[in-house]
């Protein structure tokens, strides 16, 4: 029976002796590669912080102490020590156990996640009602240096500083968000880890102190003074202590000793403390340490040799790194912005050929929006490129900074609409509904990766705030234009009449649409199929047309229906006077939709080519309520 | 001719004697006073940075340098040096001069601002653009202390020091954000201020160190470390050091002198620099010094004696602060969190009260929410009271800390729809449309202010997470019931009952909607009136029966149209195949509504007991396009 095979529970790692526990570190990463290997998954901050965990859950006693996991893609390890180590298996899968805390799932998971930067409120929260229930249990949140760059981080930490809150921030610093870290805080981090007069314990620090005599009054004031200053000033985490923690570490954060003996102290005092525990990602698996980039999350692999099983067609992702290279090319004004995902929104090359216009501005959404601002405001032409689910954070900023300044701002929202084994926290269904409503903004989303290519151009020459929404992962393999052309602004493209039905879809739902119409066409049914492509403008004249011509319209959408592209189609009927079309609009109906295989989220949200035929063929009755929610 | 008759631009300024300029600040500050004592306007902010303001735009030539004013509402000096004195009568008027910057209204307003803690970023932006560009003005952003803990001003603040920009950060510390400040950055500039350990010169401090003799090889080596240390750590605003930035100050900013010296060195030095200039909120006018926070932002008052001009009828805030308060005592679990708003929001009674049951977070929403979470997911019941303006910045907090956890938490969104006279950035219009598209909230808007009594208790009885949005300013004045209830969940109320058309409106629209019922049963028009109560979930039944019984219905809400309640009614209408019923929906259609008093806004925008009418009696096309866009 392997170290592993003994731990069902939390309080089993506590009885186990501590020459135990490197092999259980061994095991866990062991379980961790073979299991993301086969299922996908975020490898190389998991196998970062398998001894933080086993220390943490060797200190505290969860679920009593409440652990709150910062992003969550950390969770792994935390996962297989609290009673998940069977269910490990199905990590990811429909019905399986997700890739991030969830309160639904364990009461081990203090608190979910999936987004940025949450943990320090969230723990601040937990820690207040416990103090109001006046129990005394710990409370811990482990974020990484990469999501201390993020806003609402910074925001927490001061707040709870302030008010002297009992509880522990980790800061699991890896030197590393998803990229390289940036930011200022960062390089501080790195004096912190690195430079020897940071480095230094408080303790040195004093006894150093004690040896300087004092000679004569006036030497003695000026040494007094110079005392008090280093006693107050000179210590390691002089940022932190300023903000009210008291700071202990920098910590090694593969050594399990010194983690518990460094949680041992932080769990005895009082007031808010920061850990620093430095850690490297992708820790115990060579390919992973060697490009944490790439194993940052990764799709299935082999694990022998961490080559990654890819795949023929190219990504839309790809597309859009492609083309801009191109447009940035011939017009000098385009600069681009990501915030720390610079591989995962297909930037790399731009940053590699453009250095000085291409700027990764953190975890740090709020400001990547406006920075966009600021720089359109001076005649540039910012390409903000953010997967649809984060770009949530800076919905104040689209509005206030961007929209309501008219400033040509172009949003790239990548990973719209289903995204798949990631889960509830990133599905990338809400953009539509936020966007449409906002005064000046442009939105549209291209049927396949080359109508992709054309939008961003169209895109860039419009002059106004826009955003294009285009899904996560491959392309539907056609073939990409050699030349870019703008299209016609606010104008949907009929790709089938038809004279019984017509198919409004927007974006990759163009492809189930057309394939609904064939079926449909066997049946003796005739579907016109309409690629929308604007969600703002509408089309009215072309979608009133067909909507008058064929009185039943379908819409479909990867995205929430209340106040999704189906509405904006059901205000523009009612609006003039079409209302007695029958309307039926396919999409997500009010409901968070959890982690799975892309196709199989599809087929049981609704959005598949049966699905478009079942609309069309069923009686209305039975149509009324359309999308099914589950 | 007085001194400020003469300054009709900036270098007009900068042809003034020295000694004239305090004469200037006199001028500005009494013209400011009896400007906002007939306009109302942000007053104490105005008065803390007359000489500040002066010291800019002696030191920079705008609009060729760029001036960024953090939230704007200190913008009054600036707009009345730069061209817009004899128009600052028109402050806050419909059509005249903005209380916020607008790049609309002046090539002097750089960036456009009413939200907090965007400055930082969007000077960045315009630097870079600058760099671009290769020319060589100067770009200033003034930020309060309060907007410094906004998260984004601190992710901007990491990365442009990070990247070494070359700009000029203005620290307009004044000790308060609108309330009393906090957070533990705030203590940190306290210290700087008044420590004489921070208070001192980075020349004096190395001079000192000069004066150690070395004394033994031992204690040569001790001294020698000593004074790296000292050196590198002991100046003043090491925590901005820290970040990269060259730190200056603290100043007076009071001190025109003392100010053009400062601002003069930091025009002169390479990469970001951090101008810390201390000023008093109020500055010059008794009143206002003495209680900034109601003089922060304040109606007409009597500029002689300080008295505000107040009204009859109990607010909708006092109202929610009133009520809050009496819940509490029955459930001790209620507690109660504001962004740097305890008295905006009527949380100063609940403050006092409850002390430890209160969070003041400052300016700091996303924190504020997380933080809501938190407390929930612990068991306790918060209330987050946040002006539904400034909820928009934490939109993905909402969605996924909030809503997908499904945690009970309460949203207070006072000045929800038209705001008035602080124009487009504050205007309460989006709420409906980015609320109802999430899954598990539930949205409520009270006809009255004795309804949100029980909406509140509604609420906080729910268990998940709700939201309640209510008008800014004086209720309707009818009476408050004396006993809480509950109302019923998800269902609307049937004030009149009518055959030729449903009015179907949302909160203090159905004042309006009455009106109109009264002012059609005059020509011979029975319309019913349904109080909505609640957006989301929507009373299907109640509403699908008055349309269908009237064929006819007319929507009615203060925010914009697009995913609103009328589309929620459009929606609900289609997916029940009652799409012939004939929907006016009335609402802002898509566009931002600018500053002006309320009745004149709802006039102009189609909101009043005129509008309903004319809905329902002009005929069906012209009303196809129902809602103006101004």
């Amino acid at each position: 029976m392997s170290v592993l095979e003994q731990v069902n529970a939390p309080e089993d790692l506590r009885r186990l002796k501590i020459e135990e526990l490197s092999q259980l570190a061994a095991e866990l990463r062991e379980l961790i590669i073979e299991t993301v290997a086969q299922t996908g998954g975020h490898l190389a901050p998991n196998l970062g912080v398998v001894e933080l965990t086993i220390a943490l859950h060797r200190v505290f006693q969860a679920p009593r102490d409440k652990i709150v996991w910062d992003v969550g893609h950390q969770c792994y390890a935390h996962k297989i020590l609290t009673g998940r180590r069977e269910r490990f298996g199905t990590l990811r899968q429909f019905g399986g156990i997700s890739g991030f805390p969830c309160r639904d799932e364990s009461v081990y998971d203090a608190f979910g996640a999936g987004h940025a930067s949450t943990s320090i409120s969230a723990a601040l929260g937990l820690a207040k009602a416990r103090d109001f229930n006046q129990e005394d249990y710990a409370v811990v949140a482990v974020i990484g240096d990469g999501a201390l760059t993020g806003g609402m981080a910074l925001e927490a930490l001061n707040h709870a500083g302030h008010i002297k809150a009992n509880f522990i921030v980790v800061l699991n610093d890896n030197e590393m968000s998803i990229s390289k870290n940036v930011g200022a805080l960062a390089g501080y981090l790195t004096r912190l880890r690195t430079d020897p007069m940071y480095h230094r314990s408080r303790e040195e620090f004093e006894a150093l102190i004690q040896k300087i005599p004092a000679i004569g009054p006036r030497m003695l004031r000026v040494l007094e003074r110079l005392k008090d200053s280093v006693k107050y000033l000179v210590v390691p985490g002089m940022f932190f202590e300023e903000l009210g923690y008291t700071y202990l570490g920098p910590v090694d954060g593969h050594s399990i000793p010194a983690l518990l003996r460094t949680l041992e102290k932080a769990k005895g005092l009082k007031g808010p403390v920061l850990v620093h525990v430095v850690t490297r990602k992708g820790k115990g698996y060579p390919p992973a340490e060697k490009d944490p980039d790439t194993f940052h999350g990764v799709g299935p692999f082999n694990p022998l040799t961490g080559e990654v099983y890819g795949a023929g067609k190219i990504t839309y992702t790809e597309v859009f790194g492609q083309t801009l290279v191109r447009l940035a090319e011939e017009d000098p004004r385009i600069v681009a912005i990501t915030a720390a995902m610079t591989t995962g929104t297909g930037l790399k090359t731009f940053a590699r050929r453009f250095p000085q216009r291409f700027f990764d501005v953190g975890i740090a959404e709020q400001h990547a929006v406006t920075l966009a601002a600021g720089l359109a405001a001076g005649g540039w032409r910012p390409v903000v490129a953010i997967y649809s689910t984060f770009l949530q954070r800076a919905y104040d900023q689209i509005v206030h900074d961007v929209c309501l300044q008219r400033l040509p701002v172009v949003f790239a929202l990548d990973r719209a609409g289903i995204v798949g084994e990631d889960g509830a926290t990133h599905q990338g269904l809400f953009d539509i509904a936020y966007l449409r409503s906002i005064p000046n903004m442009a939105l549209m989303a291209p049927m396949d990766e080359n109508e992709l290519q054309h939008m961003l151009k169209t895109a860039l020459l419009y002059g106004g705030p826009c955003a294009i929404r285009y899904p996560r992962g491959r392309g539907t393999g056609c073939a990409l234009e050699k030349e870019l052309r703008p299209l016609p602004f606010g104008q949907a493209l009929v790709l089938r009449d038809g004279r019984d039905v017509s198919l409004f879809a927007l974006g990759n739902t163009v492809a189930a649409a057309l394939e609904a119409a064939e079926r449909l066409a066997t049946q003796g049914i005739e579907a016109a199929v309409v690629n929308a492509r604007f969600v703002k403008p509408l089309d009215a004249s072309l979608l009133l047309r067909f909507a008058r011509r064929t009185r039943r319209v379908v819409t479909v959408e990867e995205g929430i229906l209340a106040g999704g592209f189906g509405s904006a189609v059901a205000e523009l009927l009612m609006d003039n006077g079409l209302g007695n079309v029958e309307l039926v609009r396919l999409g997500i109906n009010d409901t968070f939709v959890p982690h799975g295989a892309p196709a199989l989220l599809r087929e049981r949200y609704g959005l598949t080519a049966e699905n478009i035929v079942a609309a069309v063929t069923q009686s209305r009755r039975r149509l009324r309520v359309a999308a099914r929610k589950k």
